[in-house]
């Protein structure tokens, strides 16, 4: 059983409430606990040592990395993050300073984002370091950006540059959080979520949720300048823009809005944001899955994330 | 440095903001969101294999205990669970069939308890499972129960039995929601936790917190039956009463009200809760530390929980 099965089947079963008003499957859990304006985001997120960081990482990159990973789950719902508690489980006799440091790296995130640490724990794991950040956060009440509401006929907008990311903006991304809360703000976004496994990994939960297919660009889609040069760098490497597709760990945001609504967009967020690209890479269809055009057709995107181009 | 000290060191430079009534150091964290009758208790836990639980524990004990260790820390705080977030970090390729049989331990505990489960994660640990849940409550808005109200003179309770809980208890006790809250309701409790590291271990939090000491009565402190088996089984197992202050995982109620509130809450407890232990086990005094009488004298408790009585 792979792990989107097993979830799907734990997630038919899970325990539920009054309080649940979107359960497991999106970015963050959302939850009205009777706030007038607002409703809360509970999210998780651990990060573990040979996976997304190594012994070799600076502590200070690790912890920020952790908790940056949580707060661009808060970010894909539009959200303000609020409160974390703070897991390291790590061997014992462990150096202390190291966990001072890791925590030095993620206080600083938290303060830049207005997050406060209110605990947590240290346990042991013999083998490897890992960190687990559970993030409290709001949203103005409505105004939770799902996973299901992309419709056929939307434009799909990625931010940033996407691919390379191992190389080093894995471990210094920004959060999405100003430009996710500005975009709710002011346009009808009608799906989002953040690109933690890549385009070709996390646009299907998308198209799966609103039960619809995409039709991208390849020309539109942003490939890093890290996935071009490594690429460049060895002729093993994963072709550019395959690495776009697959490398994850982009951390910048997908997103739907009526395609009506794109040149506005666009016009909008060069004055606002001129520093981060935003580019329409497409758009939404009737079906399922994903066709990538380019100038010799069509081409269904497999499972893996892999397409051939003639 | 040891645990502790590091956990002091880093509690002081912990980003805050407004949202933040309690923070680290206390039994859950204390949100306000503004809600204009209840603030939000919020909590993480791991357990660990070959630490909590054993690859041979049965895995619906081990989903059921790493909830219930969370459940005990709301109680401690005297509120009330709403949902909980899961992450799973097992082996790759491990049978998904034992994280099916997890969550069917911690659904049945969480359906109970009126927990909703609403996400989560399964991710990477190459050598051995770890759980970490992290839990939402709520508490009456300045009902919640610190660590720090002890006061000279109060007298201090624990409920059940300590001592001898590897033997079973720490698999299947039963966090003491609706005693606590029941508690917080009817009488004025001035500092709570949870025993999960043992009398020894954790009534020198609230001392330290309430920066006071304590008096334990040797013979008031009630020593389970489990605790008495191991010691009479082997010579050198742990005497029982030691194991009664040192064992850990007890996960029963230790809390301090005024003297004078003492007969009365002995007395309605007996009805309202007949199946269950509470103990009066000694007071609160100026001063610091845990002192324990008996015939022979008064006895200062060490730092590692141990006391040589004559």
């Amino acid at each position: 059983m792979k792990e989107f099965e097993l979830i799907a089947r734990l997630a038919k079963s899970l325990p539920t409430n009054e309080s649940v008003v979107t359960g497991a499957g999106d970015d963050c859990a959302v939850l009205d606990f009777r706030l007038p304006d607002k409703l809360l985001l509970f999210k998780t997120d651990a990060a573990v040592e040979g996976f997304h960081f190594t012994r070799e990482t600076s502590p200070e990159k690790v912890g920020r990395k952790a908790l940056a990973r949580c707060l661009s789950d808060i970010a894909a719902m539009a959200g303000t993050p609020t409160a974390a508690l703070v897991t390291i489980a790590l061997p014992e006799n462990f150096d202390a300073e190291f966990v001072v440091r890791i925590y030095k790296g993620l206080n600083a995130l938290a303060e830049k984002s207005g997050v406060a640490i209110v605990g947590g724990e240290t346990t042991t794991n013999p083998e490897r370091i890992l960190i687990s950040i559970a993030l409290l956060g709001t949203v103005a009440r409505g105004k939770q950006i799902l996973r299901s509401g992309a419709k056929t006929g939307d434009a799909i907008f990625v931010t940033g540059e996407l691919g390379g990311s191992l190389a080093e903006k894995h471990l210094d991304f920004e959060p999405r959080l100003i430009e996710a809360r500005w975009l709710a703000e002011h346009f009808s976004i009608h799906a989002m979520t953040d690109l933690s496994d890549g385009l070709a990994g996390d646009l299907p939960h998308v198209l799966k949720a609103s039960g619809v297919g995409a039709e991208l660009l390849k020309s539109a889609i942003p490939v890093s300048r890290e996935a071009k040069l490594a690429a460049r760098r060895s002729s093993s490497a994963k072709p550019a823009f395959a690495a776009a597709l697959t490398d994850g760990e982009d951390f910048e945001l997908l997103f739907t809005v009526a395609g009506g609504d794109s040149v506005e967009l666009l016009d909008t967020w060069k004055e606002k944001f001129p520093q981060l690209k935003l580019s329409c890479i497409g758009k939404i269809v009737a079906g399922d899955g994903i066709l990538i055009r380019d100038k010799s057709g069509s081409h269904k995107l497999n499972a893996n994330g892999y397409v051939h181009f003639a």
